[in-house]
């Protein structure tokens, strides 16, 4: 089934629809963005919705193949499912109303409501439902390449968050745990597969169970400057987390200090800023004096929480070790409580004030800590803990920061921006029990089917790629998802066509895509410039001594700039795709 | 870019996400669809939409695999637009009103309207218009596979018409009359290649310039009885029309009848069966005289139109000879003309009471007519024309029958049902005026662009193809678009597994796709029925000699059923698909 063999293996570019602009675009604000505008890869059609031009298309179709291959080896089938699906379904899952203002919906000339799909749990299960018999059709494993949509509040950063969108979801279905969790680490598998076959780095890290319903499931996240999640790194150890979840290893408790509890005057100072600078000593030497209330269920509490001056309190944790959402104190709950003075709150003589104090675990790796006197305008130094001030509770409280031991011993923690890139989870009977997916045991009985799902953002993955492969003067395209492999620049007039030709025609016989910069109005300098925009991995520059047989090779990532003798080329540029 | 590399050349049914069924499901009338859904094709999401099982999906691939190499070879670049499209575009082409109710519409969470697009006029040339520089830009000749959404009133028929579907679209952009005529006449080649390699049986008809607007277009209609159009088209010759548009070859005049002109009592005999029944004589004899009013603006003109009573008048081609769209009169037209009787109206002694008479070709060529008389229960026998009535022009109005000379003389036209699988159009301005698709021509004068768009419908190709290539057991695919070029068919536990595996592997070695029934539960008549039902051109069935080496082959169409050593299995094969 050779559905790409339309594509010719060469293109000339004055025929083909490649339009480069020497301007960034007014809207792009990241690099992937301004990039695939400017060399010509995509136009906007309304805010967060793209057309592919070829050579856009000609990577998406470059990364589904690398997909579909990886899936296939993972044993999944491929199948095809509507973007428009009926209200009736999503309501048998409750997620019709769970999605509010991010599903777009359609109602048909008759009053029927649908929507385009966000992801396909419900019709994937649905159809399933009516195919499964016994136990023997199981463990069945499909996914789809499709177009899903989501109304984003704020798209951004061209392909990145956009408003339609390519992905790759796979469903699989099972009668035992067992046969999910092995399915689950063959996806696993093949996702770290797909993501290197593409050039990317990238971790996977545990996350939370979200509007996807379920058990365990991990993200796969590739760190760019432009993601807007935050993800700890352990160095070269097997630990990665999003900031939401991450934990340093737990810090080395220390014996207390020496110096004595001293009152000191601290006019104005309320923050930890304020006070650090007032007093001259590093924020993180201030004790951090936080006061929580948690719902009135839990008896209207009052729950202080400690953490070094210089450290944020993860609230997501919080609510973990209280069991409960906990929300500061505001303006009106310090009236309610006015032996709570606001802005000099401290750990010292708090006891009876509060109903829980609460220490992040680097509490008890510090000492001779500056902490509120509780009276206004003065503060206490040199506290320790055992000694001035104690805690009900020490626990992870915090958000990591870099240079934090990471948890799996392999050293300091980095904190790096990332973009989510894959996702995988273990559904369980989330939706085959309201869809009715079940089938007969090998004792005949009738259970739900268990459940695993897995999306690949295939068309964010372009521009993910890109920001992770790029340098100022354009795109370095990793080999599998080039436009073309090769771009061949003769320059001037000098250069015989058919010469050009041969050049081309000897490069794509053995395999290669290759682009000819065949413009004739086009100056030496705007080829090079294209090229580098474009971003083939190798250039075959056909200058003064092509005539003798001579090609000037080029790697856009700069490594190696080389003549090469004609007769060579092919080989030389197969020994440096090898090596790389 | 093998993008299909993934699909593996064995797969084995057991494995596969294949379930075939032995019962039709209800709401199917016709074969395609009852054999796509009981062949485990595709499945119904909602009334006209519908998921592509793995068998349906990789028949959709290599109908798209077809028409990508026809459209690469036809010079037409891919690119890929969103079906998201905002109603901004549309409102300039002023269709945003004229697609009414076919038309799905969206709006977003800021409130602003989108249509899920049932075609993309729009948007490429508003795509193009941002690109165009001079006339070296010209011709762009680009297309897209992709879906498409109208919702229509009444989805029929499996794919033949559904909400949703997948279609080529293609788009030309050019600088003159010459260059949109020269592509258009490409693409018609390259469609007629399409078609060919689909194995239809097809026929470009002229059509009538429809929402589309702009000048000439075709339509490729495949002969199928589930078709809704009728078209008549020459034995052998090139001549081909929709019904609405066909004519026969003017007949031959013939000389004036010898009977007498005989007034004849025809109590309540008012149509001509009636009249025909009553007298004895053939409808045909009976001339029909059916009178028309024609729009205020025409002065209220009432035009007598005459044809043989066994023909039916086609108004729109009556509405071309008037120049104005006729209404036959009503009641309370004949009211306002007492002199006309109706019932009983003839063309002699009309001329004073009408303001004209047009006659079809097809009058001259009969003699001896039965007339209406003018007066109530009275007919005359024995008219003829220059003796007992004239006309004031005669004209083709009716439409043509089964057995009417062809126009192009190559003998009797057949009328058959049919489906469009295409459409070709010259768009002209249409479009890039309200969009403002410009180029600079050679004089540096801004011009807007002359377009063409192309269409194939890529799912619903895959109906017709079954609706012409199916009995009463299955499928029967032509060899480009089987999902599966040979099913493999072991019969027993007899056969041993690594015989049937090496047999599978032989036949993928030489390009074929491959499936293997290796179910177990599965009895050979199951067997048989199953692949008969899917539709492989080839079966190869491993029995009670296949220990000695020797298979037996069988084309799905029968006309092949022979014992084959193993060694020479695609040595077989491969010489009936050349030779077919």
């Amino acid at each position: 089934m050779p559905a790409q063999a339309s594509l010719s293996r060469v293109d000339l570019l004055s025929r083909t629809f490649i339009r480069t602009l020497r301007e960034d675009p007014a809207d792009a604000e990241t690099a992937n963005h301004r990039l695939l505008v400017r060399g010509g890869y995509v136009r906007k059609a309304a805010s967060g919705i793209y057309s592919y031009l070829p050579l856009g298309l000609r990577v998406l179709r470059r990364i589904e193949a690398v997909v579909r291959q990886e899936m296939a080896a993972a044993g999944c089938q491929e199948l095809l499912m509507p973007a428009l699906m009926p209200r009736e379904l999503w309501d048998r899952s409750g997620r019709w109303a769970d999605y509010g203002d991010l599903m777009f919906r359609v109602v048909d000339r008759k009053g029927t409501e649908f929507c385009l799909g966000p992801t396909h749990e419900e019709l994937i299960t649905s159809l399933v439902a009516n195919e499964l018999g016994g136990h023997r059709d199981l463990p069945l494993r499909v996914f789809q390449i499709q177009t899903k949509y989501r109304d984003e509040l704020r798209p951004r950063s061209g392909l990145v968050r956009s408003r339609d969108f390519v992905m790759k979801d796979a469903y699989t279905f099972h009668a035992d745990e067992d046969s999910l969790r092995e399915t689950y680490r063959e996806m696993y598998a093949a996702y770290e597969r797909v993501f290197t076959r593409c050039g990317l780095r990238f971790r996977a890290v545990e996350a939370q169970a979200g509007e996807m319903g379920g058990g365990r499931n991990q993200e796969f996240m590739a760190p760019t400057e432009i993601g807007e999640d935050l993800v700890a790194f352990a160095p070269n150890g097997t630990y990665a987390a999003n900031l939401e979840t991450a934990s340093a290893a737990v810090p080395v408790p220390v014996e207390p200090g020496t110096q004595s509890l001293t009152r000191v005057h601290t006019p104005g100072a309320q923050t930890v800023d304020d006070v650090a600078a007032f007093l001259g000593t590093p924020p993180g030497q201030v004790l951090k004096c936080l006061l929580y209330k948690v719902p009135a269920a839990q008896r209207g509490e009052v729950v202080a929480v400690l953490c070094p001056g210089d450290r944020e309190i993860n609230e997501l944790k919080l609510a973990r070790v209280l069991g409960a959402t906990p929300a500061l104190l505001d303006v009106a709950d310090f009236e309610a409580h006015p032996s709570l003075v606001r802005g000099y709150v401290g750990p010292h003589g708090l006891a009876s004030r509060v109903s829980r104090i609460v220490a992040d675990h680097y509490v008890a790796a510090g000492r001779d800590w500056t902490i509120g006197a509780n009276e206004p305008g003065y503060h206490l130094t040199g506290a320790n803990l055992g000694r001035d001030f104690e805690a009900d509770l020490f626990a992870d409280v915090v958000n990591v920061r870099a240079g934090d031991a990471s948890p799996d011993d392999s050293g300091p923690l980095t904190l790096e921006r990332a973009v989510e890139i894959g996702h995988i989870f273990q559904l369980g009977t989330r939706y085959s029990v309201p869809l009715g997916a079940t089938f007969l045991d090998a004792a005949g009985v009738e259970r739900p089917a268990l459940m695993g799902c897995y999306g690949i953002g295939i068309s964010r993955l372009m521009s993910v790629v890109i920001e992770q492969h790029h340098d100022e003067h354009g795109i370095r395209w990793p080999a599998e998802l080039a436009p073309y492999d090769v771009q061949v620049i003769p320059l001037g007039r000098r250069v015989d066509e058919d010469l050009v030709r041969s050049v081309a025609d000897m490069l794509a016989g053995v395999g290669l895509e290759v682009l000819v910069d065949d413009r004739s109005g086009a100056s030496a300098g705007v080829k090079f410039a294209d090229a580098d925009l474009i971003g083939a991995p190798f250039q075959v520059v056909l200058g003064r001594r092509a005539a003798e047989g001579i090609a000037e090779l080029r790697t856009r990532d700069r490594s190696t700039v080389t003549e090469v003798a004609l007769t060579e080329l092919t080989n030389v540029i197969d020994g440096i795709r090898t090596a790389s």
